[in-house]
């Protein structure tokens, strides 16, 4: 399958070289593809330059935002939350239109010191992923992948036999359940995907950011997610 | 030891019962004595009336919201989040001055529809826990058993073998030791208390809120919680 997506961070490689490992043909989507590529400037957290890592993900496709989401047949939006909706607008609406959109950012407001809050306006009431629905009504936005570190994202069975919650929420039932088939394949089990309704569901995985930060402070790692026990 | 509760819904019960069961002394605090014990109405959720509860908790005291405070060397807010700071301005900030006030509420607001956001002036950048310490610097706040039901608040070992998270956060450190060896009295296991810093901590553990609602409409049951797996 044809798979796209939007942010070259570590979250985004990580995505990428695991879905490229699983077969599927990926391009990666930047602001600017000649610069991204030159860069030798390691990232925010000390890790390598994208150029770097592509060196030794040579399957990985780059491209502009635009033709990254031209090229999807199913797009990934992993770009920081405050950009996300910018950068959404320029892979275009219309590259989205039809798609399942799979929305894994979390819209974390830096600008007050650590540990960040949610972004004024993208949270309690509202929250990113019904705002990227709200701006693409054309794409089906699935949220999902936004509550934990994405070394587990990609290899939930990392920790505790793979036994932990990944939330799943959006409008359309049938983008769902394409979604939740890929997060199987990616590693994940079918028990442990728990479909908290519609797309306003993000309002409470993206509020889950706040406690998984506190706990990552208190742990002093973020390789870690809940079960649930019942 | 004395303890006091203030509100004497299906919560503050639950913990007065526990409390009393493990030989301390407890009074509920309620807005008005004489009204409270003399209504057979059922709660909203169709729970007996307080005076059909109290005919077998006869062990626990009641008196006014002023009365209690001023007799527990404990003070437990079970209010509902909205009416918190009105019922402790009515507790007296000068009985609750040099005590451990133990902060159980969320500040839900249920005039949106359900589920409940939280209610504004009170999420992402502040919290009840933070307006509840700001309002009465006498008191020492320590925020914890808000994330679960009240069933598994006073018995969390009905499921999971107990092996699940209840946070704790406060200003002062000695005061959240004492909590600590309070929770474990009443069951829960010192290393599930997870200790996540000072009172705005309660902005992350109140923000637990809207997942737990959401995943108590998934799975149809509120008797559940969360293990941390690393």
């Amino acid at each position: 399958m044809k798979i796209s997506i939007i942010g070259t961070g570590t979250v985004g490689q990580a995505i990428a070289a695991r879905l490229t490992q699983l077969g599927n043909e990926v391009m990666l989507g930047t602001r600017n593809v000649k610069e991204k590529l030159s860069s030798d400037a390691k990232d925010s957290y000390g890790n390598p330059s994208f150029s770097e890592w592509h060196k030794s993900n040579t399957g990985v496709k780059l491209g502009t935002f635009e033709e990254a989401a031209r090229f999807g047949e199913i797009v990934i939006n992993a770009t920081n939350g405050g950009s996300s909706i910018a950068a959404l607008k320029l892979a275009g609406a219309a590259n989205l239109s039809g798609k399942i959109l799979i929305d894994i950012a979390n819209p974390l407001d830096f600008s007050k010191g650590m540990p960040p809050s949610l972004l004024p306006g993208l949270n309690n009431t509202n929250s990113l992923g019904e705002e990227i629905q709200k701006t693409f009504p054309g794409a089906k936005v699935v949220k999902t992948l936004n509550t934990m570190w994405c070394g587990l994202m990609v290899n939930p069975g990392l920790i505790g036999g793979g036994e932990h919650i990944n939330y799943i929420c959006g409008n359309d039932d049938a983008a769902k359940a394409e979604v939740k088939r890929l997060l199987v394949q990616i590693g994940w089990k079918n028990e442990n995907l728990l479909d908290i309704g519609d797309i306003s569901g993000a309002r409470a995985s993206e509020s889950l950011l706040p406690i998984w930060l506190r706990v990552m402070g208190s742990i002093q790692t973020g390789v870690f997610n809940f079960r649930l026990i019942r």
